[in-house]
């Protein structure tokens, strides 16, 4: 489906419902809160379907879209979604119907009746801003959530996923007059104060192998309930062990349940995070990659460190 | 000075010599190694005088640049340095002969016999960026050290100060195909192993007030040493304490010498951080303000409180 035809497409619409995915982040919120804005300045009916996982930080953004009980829509689009299986959970209902879905995972299923995907663009927000150029007037109304659909994708634009079109999306935004430092004061510079002591009791118990190219941190469910942590808490903490400098590879064990552990690799371009935990019935990409290991703490790290000698011969 | 003033003074030099400032960051040291480069793309010798307090996650981008002893230079240009008192220890040499000083420093003190500042660049880089554009052509080797020098005085793009012009220059750099996510990586997403140590001691003995508003931390001579800790490892962690969600004033006590503490203060709009520190001697900004008081920590801690008490009227 050509760029042009989905801004047609959507031209053409009304009552419309707009589907996030589960555990939404600021991507498919922004760029979802950002459509609905766009479609309503079109003089359109449009909501966003309640996302119950919605984190407190990012709800402000999303609060003036949710759609009344009893709305009965018809156009339904995701923003964001690769599969169906990460639709919502309460949007499972409309699954059989999606109109159209606006994406940037490569992945994609092609679960609705018409798919617009660019993989090129960093987040979902890009696409979004390309439809506000093409339907409407980027007011700020629409720039500040797609400001934090692109800052959110691209770690503030510092991981590897960060291109200058991203930058140039955000001086754009930035031009309308937003408060982008609001955002990424809240985003990027706040910490719960539990995520805090999550981090503190993380470095306690980190262990370094291999002249320190390895690290290895552990969360347990103890540690979860000794601090009183929440999983808004503990996002994100896969990446904590590997921002030790000097380290290769950052192994997180976190366990599940008594027996079961999620095991997630950061790794630099030295070895490959897909292919080690591939051998333990996992995957992902070169750089993040995660499995899930039955047994205890102690029986996933040496499982762990096995797979690793066996793919990274140092 | 105007731009293109600039510009063509640079074009009739050679023999050229660039200083940098004190305790050097990205910003300074990108801007003068991108600067040597573009001197040389044009034919000219150009050095960069060695600044012996370049730590090691800066070394690379320097080690090209560095003068031999003996160079004599006929024209001396200092990049990011708002006054004499700055200079590089090693160029005070050069104090009274600099010829022009490339800034964005508004407090710039018009020390050189020429000075151009762009207050409205988020970056020194910035400043150079445009000049690469106008003299020469912007290849990676220029590009590498101005992506440093925007993104490290930005905090990658994440600081109050960051402005859709710092985001433009980004893209136009990120065109030239250098590796920008090398530098977010080494720079903004890796922490020595001390430092996480000194961030884990920060942590454990952070006292909050006021229903969580304040936060005080500190670091004591006894914990660096401890740790073994350098001033590498320490460096900007006055923004430990302010990172706490909910946290309106993050204070720092650095006990500098037995009887002596450096107190850093970082707010919100809700306080003016300068108008507090201004009432123990110091200054500073309204986000971030600083002053030395001689005494205990404790005492420090009583004086610094009691200041803020005077000057927030909750």
């Amino acid at each position: 489906m050509k760029f042009s035809e989905v801004a047609d497409l959507l031209r053409g619409q009304d009552k419309v419902l707009i589907l996030t995915h589960r555990r939404p982040d600021g991507d498919t919120l922004g760029s979802a809160a950002a459509l609905c804005r766009m479609l309503r300045d079109l003089g359109k009916t449009a909501y966003m379907l309640k996302n119950f996982g919605t984190i407190h930080l990012f709800a402000s953004y999303v609060e003036p879209y949710g759609a009344p009980e009893g709305f009965k829509p018809s156009f339904v689009v995701s923003v964001d979604t690769a599969s169906l299986d990460l639709i919502q959970e309460n949007g499972m209902g409309y699954a059989d119907g999606i109109d159209l879905a606006i994406d940037h995972h490569p992945s994609n299923s092609r679960y609705a009746k018409k798919t617009y995907v660019d993989p090129k663009s960093a987040s979902c927000g890009e696409v979004i801003y390309a439809l506000a150029r093409e339907l409407t007037e980027l007011t700020r109304e629409i720039a500040l959530p797609l400001y934090l659909a692109v800052s959110t994708d691209t770690g503030c634009f510092r991981y590897g996923n960060t291109t200058a079109q991203a930058h140039r999306v955000a001086a754009e935004l930035m031009d309308t007059g937003i408060d982008a430092y609001a955002v990424n004061k809240a985003v990027f510079s706040t910490k719960t104060f539990k995520r805090l002591k999550l981090e503190a009791m993380l470095f306690e118990g980190l262990e370094l192998y291999d002249g320190g190219t390895v690290a290895v941190a552990v969360l347990t469910r103890d540690m979860m309930n000794r601090v009183g942590a929440t999983e808004d808490d503990a996002d994100d903490l896969a990446a904590f062990a590997r921002q030790v400098e000097g380290v290769d590879v950052g192994v997180t064990i976190r366990e599940l349940d008594p027996g079961s552990c999620k095991i997630s690799l950061r790794s630099s371009p030295a070895v490959n995070s897909s292919k080690v935990c591939a051998l333990l019935g996992g995957g992902g990409h070169a750089a993040a990659g995660g499995c899930t290991v039955e047994g205890t703490v102690d029986e996933a790290k040496e499982a762990i460190l096995k797979a690793l000698d066996t793919v990274w011969k140092r």
